[in-house]
């Protein structure tokens, strides 16, 4: 297989999976995202060009993913999470196969679920959330809150943070309870993991201080944390 | 750390994370789920004392880890996919917690993405679906199709191959577009691998002869298949 995307997970770097460890540990060419942890990218071979992506605009990305792959290199493309949540890596498979590459998708584990479950939280727990809604928040204007704050269960907001305010306003203008039990967790799974929880109505508040990258979870599922993971609240404390 | 509950993943033995495969390979204790992986099963050490989960009900496992947990075996408990998407690991938490059994969560690569990646299906695409919505469907009739027939983006149904008649025709009565692209996949990721796609209205009829462990896929995500993996068209010829 020439081009294999693989999903590194939410950050700590346990956290790839087994095979796309050996894909890493294997590739020629490593083209790597900015979240990716260091470790990761050090499992390479030591001769492997490493490309990380920083001035590189998604276009240049899938070129150069498609220059390497045509003349026959194993390249690695090497994502946060998982490549098709929230990871644009439909658009790199699509550069690929209209390149005529040979490529493989490796999943990763998301954010979505492993930040949460770093913080204590489930996203579904019986009797309490058997759905889950997953939205990205980084244009927060854009979002339909009527239909957000009508669905049922958990909802997990990537590239949140920015616009906490606005998304808080634009759920409970829209109906969602501002007592509904909240979190943002900044560096997920990470040392420097950091956890805050309040009502959502006080979310934004509370959240003053934390930096992206950061995950927001809203509903029940949060006042769970405390049965599960009685750290949690220490972590408040020390925050 | 005495019982750590490790996600397998969608079914692909090298989807399990690396941090969860040193655990079962030092592990004193493996209870693991019917769905996961034999050869996962046959990484444990060959003294561990390995349960298979089959005939013990939500409760008995519980009490089992914590039996275990605190006579100080290190114990691994491991689930197919993440432990806490739709995976009842939030209750063996809080049963441990109550038990005063030190544990640790290692999130698994979830099938919501995987398995539908397996089958070149990205459920978020720029331009296409920002947003997924994650229900339960082996008790369709308790749905609330209304507000998953308004959800934008992109619907993943867990365990909704039986009732996948119910669901359809409850998501198009709700006013979702009999047209809007569908799949299901059976046994993703692993070499078994069935894949069916059809307009909504038509996926029922598609899937006879497909049988659980399944994931409904519903959205316009569905339609980048083909330009992601074109072999999809064929594996659905063969089917």
């Amino acid at each position: 297989m020439s081009v294999v995307l693989v999903g590194a997970g939410p950050g700590d770097p346990g956290l790839i999976t087994v095979r796309g460890l050996e894909a890493v540990r294997s590739c020629e060419v490593l083209v790597y995202d900015r979240l990716v942890a260091q470790e990761l990218v050090d499992e390479a071979p030591p001769w492997a060009l490493r490309i990380g992506r920083e001035r590189l605009s998604q276009e240049e990305i899938s070129e150069l993913l498609v220059r390497y792959g045509q003349a026959g290199l194993a390249v690695v493309r090497l994502k946060g999470g998982d490549p098709f949540v929230f990871g644009r890596g439909g658009e790199e498979a699509i550069a690929l196969a209209e390149g005529g590459v040979p490529f493989e998708v490796v999943p990763g584990v998301s954010s979505l679920s492993a930040v949460p479950a770093a913080a204590g939280i489930p996203v579904t727990h019986r009797g309490v959330s058997a759905q889950v809604t997953v939205v990205a928040g980084h244009a927060p204007g854009a979002l339909d809150y009527e239909q957000l704050a009508a669905a049922a269960g958990t909802l997990v907001v990537f590239m949140g943070l920015g616009g906490l305010d606005l998304l808080v306003d634009g759920l409970i203008a829209a109906g969602r309870d501002p007592e509904t039990p909240a979190a943002v967790v900044e560096n997920g799974t990470l040392p420097e993991q950091r956890v805050v929880t309040a009502p959502l109505a006080e979310l934004a508040e509370a959240a003053i201080g934390l930096s992206p990258p950061a995950l927001v979870v809203v509903g029940d599922v949060v006042a769970i944390a405390e049965a599960i993971h009685p750290e949690v609240e220490q972590v408040l404390a020390r925050a």
